[in-house]
């Protein structure tokens, strides 16, 4: 049986996604592949985050009496107003969050983090916040990248963070109806570990999968990277137990299909926090792959590799699609190869002398029993060809699957040496998708050069739909001196033009704050209406996590 | 190419589900078997409909000048308030429907049926009926069994039914991402005839497939014959237009996949004209199949072949999964052996010689490619083989495809023979499948041998999920005085079981007024308040569809 391959590790730092000792520091080739690309004079690392004694944090705004209750509920210990605790939850992990914390501020710190041990401590935390007028962040891994944990307080007398850590069980496994019931507080790597003992799988693996929650995964409608074979988080979901502050509240059920009314369910997952706190979550299960295949291809140009994407969605026989399917652009793809070492240099000369002088590379990978999985490579192998794909072996894919969890770490670094860099999700229909591509890449180009400087930007696709596919893009340029608003132009330069391509605002990284000035252009105004309907249901007073999802009255459409 | 057997039809007739002349008449045998299981003395035709001239309907209860403003807006053709059109309008095909309009009760008539041309034409239409306070129904095909159409008027002056069927168009299909938009009124058979021009299908197939309409299948979230191998209306379905006394909201989009919020979509779908009037609707499109392979199983007990769908679902290859995935009990088996005639009978005589003495019969369809399908057929043999399966070959499924719509027309001959027989369905997860089955059956007969008459249930597994099965009864019993009372008194004793069990009060019937009391049980009281809180804002007056879906404050739950 082969497990995926995760692990639990600590808690992120305060300052940066992770243990420096866990990141793979860039290479001396990487470095000058970045001055170069940039137009940088030095990649010193120049910009250290500041100490965390050095820090500027606003005073604990809560009475006495406030703090008292809390620890009355969750008990002292599981009560924090510590600098570092606050700090730690003082926002998420955008690029925004880590230049803000970098640079010493953690103003927006709630002014007390509370740990409790179940839904019951949970419900009665939400009176109080409601009584006391208090706002209420839900926090599981803090790695969101849109500001979906920042603690703001909105009109309330102060913000409270809810951390879920300590809500981390498996409460139930269904091996016949191969269903799972966890503790939304359970990280990726622990879900894997409890499914693994009973040989079963969730196989939901975002980048963020070694810090994230289940109730993150759900609040954000996240993908993973074998979405493709095991479907999204909202794919996985069965029911969720969600504290409000109105009271509890079950929103779907075991029964397998159901025709009663409109899917609650679907109103709960993606909720972001906005509606209440969720505390525990059904899943579907499956039993954990007895094999994986790795394979590479490698196409003329990323239009040719995302119409064998389609092709072998499509085209393909039913059931063979591979769990992981990801086509890297030219970009990309060279930049793998340069700093790949010798033998993926080799790769790129060899493609050459095959006529691909940009290539794009596809890396798949097939779960499931070894002879199954094998045919279906062999049928695939087929429909690639037909499409111009030259084969590359497993390399590559084996390659990936081993940093599959490490490219946020890089970004610690890179901010380390002046190094801007930020990434953004769509996806679009097939129809739509080389359009969205080619407009939100000179969207992004245009916004990071505006001020004069280099620019670096690469895309891949991570998820393949029988009706398109997802663009994920990373870009990079030399860190301007105001690096809030210049993560900020360009946000906004790909955001208006996701919207004007027709595609979604975010495929996987969920609204936050960042997102929420476009969701009337997603949803439109009345879809924006009927999200605050139901929240002026759940959450009367308005305590649950403030400012993210629906937009200002005051923000514009894009 | 294989396209779906499906043919246009014309409209229901007022009093039953169809052209008696399509039905297929009783033979002796079945007639026969009615009176031995039902304890009956005479099946003789002795309560015919009364004749269309004898229905007593109320009066049009609407000013001059409403008349007037509906006809300016749709024009004078398109708006009726004759007695005809009044009574084909007065509810859909429930049991309850049929036995009043049966005997000449259609007071609860609209007061006028209105056949707008386009979305245009309705949002003027709700505009008018939110300031005229009438109530507005959404009418499709008009057969929901449920109570989804009733016109009532609630606290209104009036009510309209709005009449979709002009709305039949065929507005754009995409190849390249596989999908179609269509006006909500198209039938099924045409949709079915607009895409096989293109040589696609949309491959769902609810029993009423010849009438419903499209809105009707995205508002009931429906499940069709082929659901196991298409997905549900819900899984099909991308975008909706809607047309909200408010305004248009369009929900949903292009996009294959979204992290930006909840899924509003999904608030729509399932909705049953509460927010609106669904007025056109893009849905995924599949290549229409090639081929299929018929094949029948006989399990030596009911449970056992649910064991083996699950076995076949859980155990089989990626991909394999048949389109069509049914199963019924050892009554419907029997009672389809026996009514098959005389090569069916033998085939009884068989599986007895095999030890099987109460068999349960499994019929599936694999659609594809004709070596793949076959491929499939074949390793799916081997698990049904291990699973306590025998197989039959592919007799029993071609004449199960034959007749797949022509179940409901029996019921028009039955209560004409003085024969009360209903449908309903749940779904449950594999756990919990077999008690859901054993008790709700218990309950229809003991509701149905209440009054000292005789009964008979059948019911069969049609939909396969990795989690569950759906579970469909059908249950005939002597017609009493008050077949209201007695439908309500069973139907009540069923829908507690299903509650009781753990099952869904309904897998693809929707809810109507039928189910309404049973929904604070199916979504709990908060989840009533949330589909309020959306009405609210949707319909802020209350006038779409009134009774419907949402319990009454009074109504308990069961």
């Amino acid at each position: 049986m082969v497990t995926h391959i995760t692990e639990e590790i600590a808690r992120s730092v305060w300052y940066g996604w992770g243990d420096p000792a866990r990141a793979r520091p860039l290479s001396q080739a990487a470095l000058k592949l970045l001055r170069e690309e940039l137009k940088l004079s030095s990649t010193e690392p120049s910009q250290p985050p500041v100490q965390l004694s050095e820090v500027r944090l606003g005073p604990v705004r809560l009475h006495e009496e406030v703090l008292a209750e809390l620890r009355a509920i969750c008990g002292p210990q599981h009560v924090s107003t510590e600098a570092r605790d606050r700090i730690e939850h003082a926002g998420g992990k955008s690029t925004p969050d880590l230049l803000r914390r970098r640079a010493g501020d953690a103003l927006d710190a709630p002014d007390a983090v509370v740990f409790p041990a179940d839904s019951a401590e949970i419900r009665q935390l939400l009176e109080l916040c409601g009584r006391r007028r208090l706002a209420v962040v839900s926090f599981g891994g803090g790695t969101s990248v849109v500001g979906g944990v920042e603690p703001l307080r909105g009109r309330f007398d102060g913000v409270i963070t809810v951390d879920l850590r300590r809500m981390d069980k498996l409460l139930s496994i269904d091996p016949v109806s191969r269903t799972a019931t966890f503790e939304a507080g359970i990280r990726g790597p622990a879900i894997e570990a409890a499914l693994s003992a009973h040989g079963f799988t969730l196989g939901h693996l975002p980048q963020s999968h070694q810090q994230a929650t289940l109730g993150g995964y759900i609040a954000t409608r996240s993908a993973g990277q074998a979405s493709t074979g095991y479907g999204r988080s909202d794919d996985l979901v069965k029911s969720v137990h969600l504290e409000t502050p109105v009271g509890p509240f079950d929103a779907g059920s075991d029964a397998p299909g159901t025709a009663a009314g409109p899917k609650l369910l679907d109103v709960v997952v993606g909720s972001e926090g906005i509606f209440g706190v969720i505390t525990s979550a059904t899943v579907k299960i499956t039993p954990a792959p007895r094999h994986k295949s790795y394979g590479a291809w490698s196409f003329p140009s990323f239009e040719a590799g995302v119409e064998a994407l389609r092709r072998l969605r499509h085209e393909g026989v039913r059931g063979d699609m591979p769990h992981v399917c990801r086509l890297s652009d030219p970009d990309e793809t060279a930049t793998t190869f340069k700093l790949g070492g010798p033998k993926t240099e080799l790769l790129g000369r060899y493609l050459a002398l095959r006529g691909q002088k940009s290539p794009a590379l596809a890396l798949l990978v097939w779960e499931g029993d070894a002879r199954e999985t094998r045919a279906r490579k062999r049928r695939s192998a087929r429909i690639m060809r037909q499409a111009g794909g030259v084969l590359l072996g497993p390399l590559p894919g084996e390659s990936w699957e081993h940093g599959r969890f490490s490219g946020p770490y890089m970004r610690d670094e890179l901010l380390t040496r002046g190094v801007y860099v930020e990434t953004l999700e769509t996806a679009a229909s097939w129809t739509k998708a080389g359009a969205s591509y080619t407009s939100v890449r000179q969207a992004i180009f245009d916004a990071l050069e505006e001020k004069g400087g280099g620019a670096y930007v690469q895309a891949h696709v991570s998820h393949v739909y029988s009706d398109g596919a997802s663009l994920y893009f990373t870009f990079l340029g030399g860190l301007e001196e105001d690096g809030l608003a210049q993560n900020a132009r360009i946000k906004d330069a790909a955001s208006r033009a996701i919207v004007a391509a027709g595609a979604t605002i975010t495929h996987h990284h969920a609204v936050g704050t960042e997102h929420a000035p476009y969701m009337r252009a997603e949803i439109g105004g009345l879809g924006v209406r009927v999200l605050q309907g139901i929240k002026d249901v759940l959450d009367p007073q308005g305590i649950m996590n403030p400012g993210k999802l629906i937009p200002a009255a005051t923000e514009e459409t894009a």
